[in-house]
């Protein structure tokens, strides 16, 4: 299993924006769903053997965790839009302790940006995105790996050190500093030659 | 010069979509903004050594190409709705017989897919992304390229006669069949590592 955890700094944690104005309005909710395209889409296919958590810090009422499982999604369409109504679907939901089925492969839950690496620490190796870590090209990748990436705004200190804790694998995946969304077609594209 | 063209096979020529319909109503332009970022995007800047040209065919005006030069472009978000209204002002502009200036950097004319890959032909070398091609990791890269890729069609046998005219080098980039523009995202990569 491939995971990702996308830490959404201010991303809305309520469904109080509106779909025209995911960029500005919902706390840059654009680069989280960017993510989820880029997680999951195929040409002609989803990816199955793929997760991905956004946590979102932003709004009124945070923290909440998204969790999109590629075996059991549907309705998900490649564009922001779409999947930007998805997000906010989820976060109407009433939560309860644990986690809330949105719809199809959509789970929402109160899981902190601690919570979620810390339960995937326990089930699955950590790496981490960063520029001076080492290529991706050169390193091994476990079976069960979870990727941890910023979004617009690199991981705070308090959540590195959460992630350090963890003991992972800093992984880079070029010369240049990337958007997130494209960061994890690379890891993909890595994981996809290797397991051909 | 890195180039990128893309064929839009029923993207719309003329500004007659909502820009809440991208994905339905504008014959799947949401598939070409999204090469528009996955072209230009840096985590903090914009490529400056690259170009894109979106061939639309759709709609009740076709031919149109709408050129983004990546050196002078101002103005552009990496959301898909932003993207999709600097296009749609784009189409809304009297041609003439050569490219006309829309806004800093993007530029629309009535080339065809024809008149765009023959034209680009006689500057650079031509690259045709196929499943079938030589890896990118193998292949020779030259400092002037165009790859030239379908939306989420495959190009016709038409176009791929017109691109085959011009002897390309076939690259494939992975082992799976992928979005065009995540294919963006891994060329660039690879020219990235290259390059540094």
């Amino acid at each position: 299993m491939i995971r990702f955890v996308v830490a959404g700094h201010r991303a809305h944690s309520t469904a109080d924006f509106k779909l025209d104005d995911i960029a500005g309005g919902a706390g840059r909710l654009d680069v989280l769903v960017r993510c989820v395209n880029s997680s999951f889409f195929l040409s002609h296919a989803l990816r199955q053997d793929t997760e991905l958590y956004l946590v979102l810090m932003g709004g009124t009422d945070p923290p909440k965790t998204v969790r999109f499982s590629g075996n059991e999604l549907k309705y998900l369409n490649p564009d922001e839009r779409s999947t930007s109504s998805l997000i906010r679907n989820a976060l109407l939901k009433k939560l309860g302790s644990g986690e809330t089925r949105a719809s199809p492969g959509i789970y929402v839950s109160r899981m902190s940006f601690k919570d979620v690496v810390d339960s995937l620490g326990k089930i699955s190796d950590i790496a981490y995105l960063k520029e001076d870590g080492n290529d991706i090209r050169t390193v091994q990748i476990p079976e069960n790996i979870t990727f941890v990436l910023g979004d617009d705004r690199d991981l705070t200190e308090e959540e590195e050190t959460v992630v350090l804790s963890h003991g992972p694998e800093r992984i880079c995946l070029g010369p240049k500093s990337l958007h997130a969304d494209h960061c994890i077609i690379l890891v993909h594209n890595e994981i996809d030659r290797r397991r051909q």
